[in-house]
């Protein structure tokens, strides 16, 4: 059956002199080297499946307005369908990774057993799609927040019939996502956490959510799969609060749970917003507490309260992002996944084009800015200047009295210095 | 010296028919008992030294509105006529604690040592006047982040030396805290943040607010203060970024350095409202996490992106805080403190007990109205039944795959439970 | 057919003294004389149909959790067992009102032709409902926002068509309103907005609503309806910008096109929260601007950034509303619709009920205590004594010179007086 | 008396080849031409005088952080010695236009009279400064919100005498202005607005300040000044709620008194932001209703709630400002003011070059993107053909139910667009 909803062979060229029609790349380019490591090996776009080929278009006012050939894929013919598509449009946008939700690849079925058996079936297909492609798979996850079985919760919900069905589809994905060579597994909580706390048990749900976890990563283990196990953060919505509200919260859970050394973290640009956050901030502290894993690049509209899933398009706001990923080491397992939406008037298959490509050039660029403010240095250099005095100090080791006693002996009377900020903001102006 | 700035010598009366505009508690009566306890003994009401005896009135945009007889307290006669008025106001309140910053009760000397002894003095001043009067103190604690000294941080400050003159002015004010009989000491990190991540080494600073954190605590255990050490969550502001951001994220803190034993949380409403969450979550979520120590009970306006610090007016909301605090036990070492300050226009000194009074009502209807639903227990007898199915179930003890193989095999279809929300809030509504 | 969905028979009563677990109204009796009114004149409840009849339970991130018996309703057949059902709960819960759109009493047709027909059609069944009831309709209103026809605006849209189709739509709409003898008929623009501006021609698209908003008034006009045109402001969502956010803009639109003696506004307390206003802020504005219409009683999370449209459950705030609405004089054609859904987790056919006894209980309490203030006058009287130094005052007549030169030579000094915020609010606690 | 606060004679250069440390800038040429119009004449650039000169770095939180040698400026002398440094870090900075504060330029009088009279000396000299250095006065205002006189509102005041004294001291700045040749004359609100609508009479207060605006324009006319008057909308800070809360808001206001001809706006990002917009929205707003004045270019932290003032620093986004700027003409009278301040850790004599340099060459960038935007013609093009339908369609002039007539007849079935938002991000993205 052939498909052709994108009516273009050739891929997505390089080309910077490309007129201001035409569909180019003009500052991604895989091969190119920054800092000693190809672009496409620093930055590991991946395309996700479900805002690209489930998503109809719908918002909280209105139904779909796409109008996609595999819809409905509620056959597993219209379920190949979409796999052909989705891979027809990676190969035109030239990008290495994907990820997925067991609902976005699968119709549902009638039982939990057909649902898995299912599953099963569409990854051996994908499976082939990879070999032939040579696509490889960023992260696999499970939809535990679609189904109205899930309203209350999955792990944390009242019903231990839920919790029962949430291990079995997590161990399915885990599966199918293992099988696929995935390079992480993704656990985002979109019903753990609560409506009101009138009708919730909070210590309960938590010590649930935390076994549950510990659980998943055991099986992980017996399996052999080597990728990352991956929590997402997001403060809310749906719910009014969730149990993952951001990179900090994660981190207390995992130290309760004594996972901090077995489970990262997804970020999410998006996420950090509607948590009070910046972007940078929750990658720096990820990174800083030992939990930084991957990145959800889809920003937030600052002047809109929900998610709004956008294309990034800000060169300087994501040159930060990629600053901190750099400090930090870059990505292990991790990559960067537009878990990205049209805007639901962005109806044309080239819309789905135009936004990747727009997406991945703002990434390019944003990570060329980045390598280049850490080869110039001088924003390192002043960093470790402001915080040269406590070399060779041991005032971490001392007791409290003994600092006081020997403050007040001497008298001492620090004289701050200036924290150069618009300086330094100038500075990373050149570079973006 | 007569001090007669509130020119009443009478006490506020309990009085529910009092006029108008009658000075009078209408529900707050101290001895009342509710549920096996003095009123009184369960809200611990504690007024605070800084919004009312030292701000002057200023705001970003202006400055002083007040003219107090006691301004400005930079002498030592001076902090003594502001003590003595402040105890008349506590009297004239019936309130049986209060707060202090070290800041708050003694002109700054010109050198460490000077400051550590007025301190020490003034200390021995409120001592007395504790004893004249049977006041207690419910907390002590530093102001770290009035003086330019701070404006980059305290414990977290690039310079060692800053750190060192925390490290004295803590110990200082924790001694002074013991030889008053305070029940906690607090520490609130307004300067512990950061204005740019660009000039920032957040790994470091995290570093060393943990060992610092840890000293008090081993002071604390030294000198044998029996209070609870508390840290005040705020998410920011004055800085763009505070370290201890909300409940949560001290909560990972502090195990990460081993202190979720040692330290507690001191939780402010409006503080809550701007990291995002409902004052009643964090309270719950505290409870739930063995963390919960005190509270400031003072209210964010909804449509403010800063800090108001008003006095509480609305009481279904107060009702709701009070209620989680009763289901956790009630307060152990905390109290009810108004970290709460008139509105700039409201300069008599009337204002201030028409304040206080206000604020004092509110929280003993709360109190009595979640003191109420407690005892009538429908509420909790609603979320008990929500979570019954898991009586008896041994889910959390079995493996992912184990509970996988036999959810599939059973062929479970968990169905969904009204989760009665707008009925709970009805039943809310009996009571408050 | 019998219709049983609700399954009791009783009216629910009014019961202060019922059990926790009983439905009844605490508060609410229609005969109650307030302020020489009857409750239920003053109050004037009205249900709306889309969130009871036609939401399904979706969000963003989930589908359907309510299974209804007239689900779907894309016959006549099932639109008239819903409007049997929606009679019937009318009847239960004893209100005078209820409102509709277009789209949530009639299947869509297949033509625009066939679309209306079925609204006229409808329009009659709910004639002959309402004659045998004695219900009321408090204001009908077109939905064009859901059909993705409209993704782009209604009478903003950049397609002609979508213009003349919403055309045909609203006077369809209105013809019906005032068949079925309508109070008043709204306007909300959920589509008249914009996603970016880089694509929106800002000026022409304000010109046509305001063409549009014109052509509305005349055709009211023409065929003698006598009931108001109410604007329904709202800030944004589902677009990221609303051309009528708040009462102020609907305000200078009117004017821009001499339409403020002509319109009024509809105004809700969720959409009041997003655009950063308290409730009875922008009721008071209104009042003030002389457009005040209606309002829709559904409040939102204050930590929630979208439409979270729950039934009102403060009665604090529920009293500073309707202390506004009855300074104005109270409702004229208005009344207080609850715009509210349920939570996605309130399955039960109960849950409707519980929802708007307590919803309604609510706003009884609020109307009582509001009536209480007015009565009382203390507050009225503190207001009136603030401006008393302008009686007699010729400052507004005189010219900046002439005001600039006496002030000047008499050397006046003015000083502040309290504000008494604190004491006003104490106040306003007795009574709620 | 010789000044030299900034150590150094030479004016900042332009040189793209800078060093990292080297202040220079880098994109502002004042020459260079920018289509036909010089960069210089385009941004019309402005240094502030509140935050550069008179600010201390105080916050809620913290005292004073700078140490100026012009501190306190509370004598002529010293105000004298303010302005000489003020013009000569404008000479550095090879800024052409300035703006201030009647409370900026001189220490206030004991009488009123005084104030007056100590203005019109300060005036003649900054006077003498302006024709000696070419310096031109953007805008003067008058502070009407710092002084505790003016805690209650300034014209709308409940006490006359308030309303007096801003009468005289608007006119004494609008007579400064008008002799210091200034282009034009600023009216921001601070205090005219509420703490809480129980004090309010929100009806009078919005009638004496439409009162006032009216008497402020005719002495314009009076005294032959030929700037613009403008109102800064901001939504709130310092008050819980601001009158003039936004663009759309103000221009209401305007209609209301008929001034909608005579009043302009000056528009600032950070309140923009606060009044949830975006900057560019409020611009392109206030072309469409033909009010738009100048600009306050200082940014907003978009996880602060409150106004932070930061210099510009996200070239993409102010593109985005010049762009509609652009569309609209360009400035008339208005400019580019620096309505920014240092942040209070940026101590140094340096960090006030630093800043503006990075600004005004973040500026710079984002006027020379938006040319070339408009310049190349796509965007436009693309808007233009997006409402091309409407291109002879009489639609606009014929009564609802003629073409709700024709639209039946007609059976029209519209059928959505692509509203292409991520290619015209992607397109932008070229420019900037």
């Amino acid at each position: 059956m052939p498909r052709d909803y994108f009516q273009r062979s050739e891929p997505i060229p390089y080309d910077p002199e490309a007129g201001p029609l035409d569909l180019a790349f003009r500052h991604y380019r895989p091969d190119e080297v920054v800092m000693g490591r190809r672009m496409e090996d620093h930055l590991r776009f991946a395309v996700c499946w479900w805002h690209n080929f489930v998503w109809e278009g719908g918002d909280p006012f209105g139904g779909h307005t796409f109008e996609r050939p595999w819809f409905p894929a509620d056959t597993m013919e219209m379920a190949r369908h979409r796999a052909d598509e989705a891979f027809e449009m990676f190969r035109l946008l030239g990008v290495p990774f994907y990820c997925f939700h067991d609902h976005d690849i699968r119709p549902e079925g009638e039982t939990l057993a057909k649902s898995v058996a299912r599953l099963d079936e569409m990854a051996d297909y994908l499976g082939e799609k990879q070999d032939a492609s040579g696509m490889r798979l960023l992260w696999g996850t499970a939809n535990l927040f679609s189904n109205r079985r899930f309203m209350a919760g999955a792990s944390t919900n009242p019903d231990p019939d839920v919790y029962a069905w949430c291990a079995a589809t997590v161990k399915a994905c885990l599966d199918a996502t293992h099988r696929l060579g995935g390079a992480n597994y993704v656990l985002w909580g979109g019903r753990e956490g609560y409506e009101t706390l009138l009708n919730t048990d909070l210590g309960r749900e938590l010590d649930h959510m935390g076994a549950f976890l510990s659980k998943v990563v055991d099986y992980k283990h017996k399996i052999g799969f080597r990728g990352a196990i991956l929590i997402e953060p997001k403060p809310q919505e749906p719910t009014k609060h969730q149990y993952d509200y951001d990179v900090a919260t994660v981190h207390g859970f995992l130290r309760r749970f004594g996972l901090e050394d077995e489970v990262k973290v997804n970020i999410e640009q998006g996420h950090a917003i509607l948590a009070g956050h910046s972007f940078e901030h929750e990658i720096a502290l990820a990174s800083a507490l030992g939990i930084f894993g991957s990145i959800d690049m889809n920003r937030n509209d600052y002047q809109s309260g929900w998610d709004t899933d956008q294309f990034p398009n800000n060169v300087p706001e994501v040159a930060l992002a990629y600053y901190e990923i750099l400090r930090g080491g870059g990505f292990a397992t991790g990559g960067t996944n537009f878990d990205a939406k049209l805007r639901r008037q962005s109806l044309d298959p080239g819309d789905l084009l135009w936004a990747h490509v727009g997406g991945m050039d703002v990434c390019a660029r944003g990570l060329k800015a980045a390598a280049a403010m850490l080869e110039d240095g001088t924003l390192e250099r002043l960093r470790a200047e402001r915080y040269a005095k406590w070399e060779g100090s041991d005032l971490l080791e001392r007791p409290l009295e003994a600092i006081a006693e020997e403050a007040v002996a001497k008298g001492i009377d620090p004289q701050p210095r200036s924290g150069r900020q618009e300086m330094l903001e100038n500075i990373v102006n050149r570079f973006v």
